[in-house]
């Protein structure tokens, strides 16, 4: 069997098994990303033209991407409907950008810790992954300047507004000074917003990308996490030198995205009713966010650290005393709860060991305490062990 | 700007101007391979679940991936759901076996004429693109042992039934041959069947992977020509060695594909309703079909050689005095017509010169005549000054 090269960096299915154990009925899992049941949106279809069952532009749908330029122009982002690309979903976009930049050994930048499956898919094509740091506002913008001075990555990778894994949001003047940095040294920005919408404090700050001066640069985002995943319907808007390239890969990607999404998108983006579904989903989640934050104060308080999320839908927790986490989900799933062990979203996981990603989002609340006292103990347990 | 070698092998957009162009409402098309808008059918959305908002698994609905198996092993493809993959289309299967299997250099072998979308994204990986010519009723076999023989190809890539854009069906002894080759050799096949379902004259074969022994093999199928292709719904089903790699590349490709179009799907498959509709099409395309072999009979018989096609959407024109044909597409569409030139569905668009692909679903029978009169005006005109 003669398979590429990228196929022996096919990840391990470490994610594919947690996610599927975390299925069982009786398990209480704090795993996935998952919006919440509850909160999926009721949607009508009936007024769908039979029209959009025919081939459609691989650019997407017209009316969405106006939509979706005039939304972009209103946080703050020029730009113009010819610039947005609606694709399958955001992480698309992440295998267009792929496809555009890398070949075996290039380097690219990303924050540390990263997006899991991003991190998947730009080491599948072979990326030479470098890191910055993230603090608790942003990069490490000493590391940053460092890491541009020594190297020339093809692009960064950042995701600035309630990152996954680590829920950080940049701070307005880190905004600033990573666009001025990377003006200064010509850097192409893939900016990651999928959890842009979901803020508790209100907060909102103008994108990297629309104060880039320069630069090349690509912005997504998605439905999936404010209306329905299962539409799979996600955009990107790119600087004009790249939208071309990224069109021509779409296109040979599958020809187009699903219309029957789109259309739906489109019948929510901008309009009131969207606007009040999101504020609905806010401070649902943002109740489970407190309670969750109860329940960690609780269990946790002596065993990690962690940052209260603004926004997004995970809690990022640092272990007081690291230990490799990927040791703990045999013994967690032995007693019905599911996590996300820190290491994988690292380039090298096996340096950065003691972190655990809890989603907050999708458990029942009524299971939450019993969850996360079950989580603690097996914790305990390990560092017993550790120690004796 | 430093993009990715394989950027450079992104294909003009000359198929992009032709459908572009095509889209003036004068303009008469044959260019394209649309459905009839006529025969998209009515569909109800009324009954869907709204749990299929919520993200779903890599692998696509179970209870699709259950009845896509049970049709396929109805054809004579021996599989479990357990083999199903669901894609965004089946364009997106062959953008899961570039990678699976293309590096730059690596062999494979195509018909040749071929489907130009497959040629554009094996390409652009970096293949190197050996070829078997096709006879009227398969590829020739001699020439096929011969490139076995000299040649370890990573896969082969056939579309036996209706193929686009030449029409050709193999017949029963081919079919049967090629897979002993192939059994042979120990190469693995791609079988591409999006023209399976729209038969003719009710001829139905078992699919190439059907028959093979000992080979891989992936083969795949759509939606897009038989209910909606605004769904992007296709799927592939994979022999057990290949499909845990398949699965991974299409979860880091875009997670899965939409739920609400594999929903739709399953309502159609495998119901009377279904086949009600397919008869109704095929006798639909068959008049359709009629009514260009007349025209084309008026216009075109000291022009070019056609086999009359048993099944798809496509004629294939050789012409008697070969040129290249896309020196005849700025005269055609100033004269409001568009067509295929037949050169990029070559890997040597430049050593294959004077086939024209003619789409017969799509254009208003009330158009055709003209249309088609005015093409063999464009073709003799240019003979005539070639002559000149």
């Amino acid at each position: 069997m003669a398979f590429s090269e990228r196929v022996s960096r096919l990840k391990s299915s470490l994610i594919r098994e947690i996610l599927a154990a975390a299925q069982r009925p009786q398990v209480m899992s704090f795993a996935g990303g998952l919006p919440a049941e509850a909160m999926l949106p009721n949607v009508d279809w009936s007024d769908m033209p039979v029209t959009l069952g025919q081939y459609g532009m691989s650019e997407g749908e017209p009316a969405l991407r106006e939509m979706l330029a005039a939304e972009a122009r209103a946080l703050g982002l020029p730009c113009s409907a010819s610039q947005v690309l609606v694709v399958s979903g955001s992480q698309q976009t992440l295998d267009l950008a792929a496809k555009l930049y890398i070949d075996k050994g290039t380097q690219i930048l990303l924050e540390a810790p990263t997006y899991l499956a991003a991190l998947q898919i730009f080491q599948l094509f072979g990326a030479d992954c470098l890191t910055v740091p993230l603090e608790a506002d942003g990069p490490d913008l000493g590391q940053l300047r460092q890491r541009l001075e020594r190297h020339r990555p093809a692009f960064i990778y950042l995701i600035p507004t309630f990152q996954n894994p680590s829920a950080v949001r940049y701070s307005e003047a880190k905004r600033e000074a990573v666009a001025a940095l990377l003006d200064e040294f010509g850097v192409t920005l893939i900016e990651d917003e999928p959890y842009r919408e979901l803020t508790f404090d209100g907060g909102s700050a103008r994108p990297i990308a629309g104060r880039l001066k320069k630069s090349s640069w690509i912005y997504t985002g998605t439905v999936s996490k404010t209306l329905l995943p299962g539409l799979r319907v996600g955009y990107l808007i790119a600087s004009p030198d790249l939208f071309p390239h990224l069109l021509k890969l779409k296109q040979s990607a599958d020809l187009h995205t699903n219309r029957i999404g789109q259309w739906q998108a489109l019948q929510w983006i901008g309009s009131e009713r969207y606007q009040a579904h999101l504020t609905q989903l806010r401070s649902f989640y943002r109740q489970r966010r407190d309670a969750f934050q109860s329940a960690l104060e609780r269990h946790f308080s002596d065993l990690a650290d962690w940052n209260v999320p603004q926004g997004g839908l995970f809690f990022w927790l640092t272990l007081k005393r690291p230990l490799d986490t990927r040791t703990l989900l045999d013994a967690a799933l032995a007693d019905d709860v599911a996590f996300m062990p820190g290491e994988p979203f690292f380039p090298e996981p096996d340096r950065n060991p003691g972190h655990l990603r809890l989603n907050f989002s999708h458990i029942d609340p009524d299971r939450l305490e019993e969850g996360i006292r079950r989580l603690a103990v097996v914790v305990r347990r390990a560092q017993a062990d550790k120690a004796a």
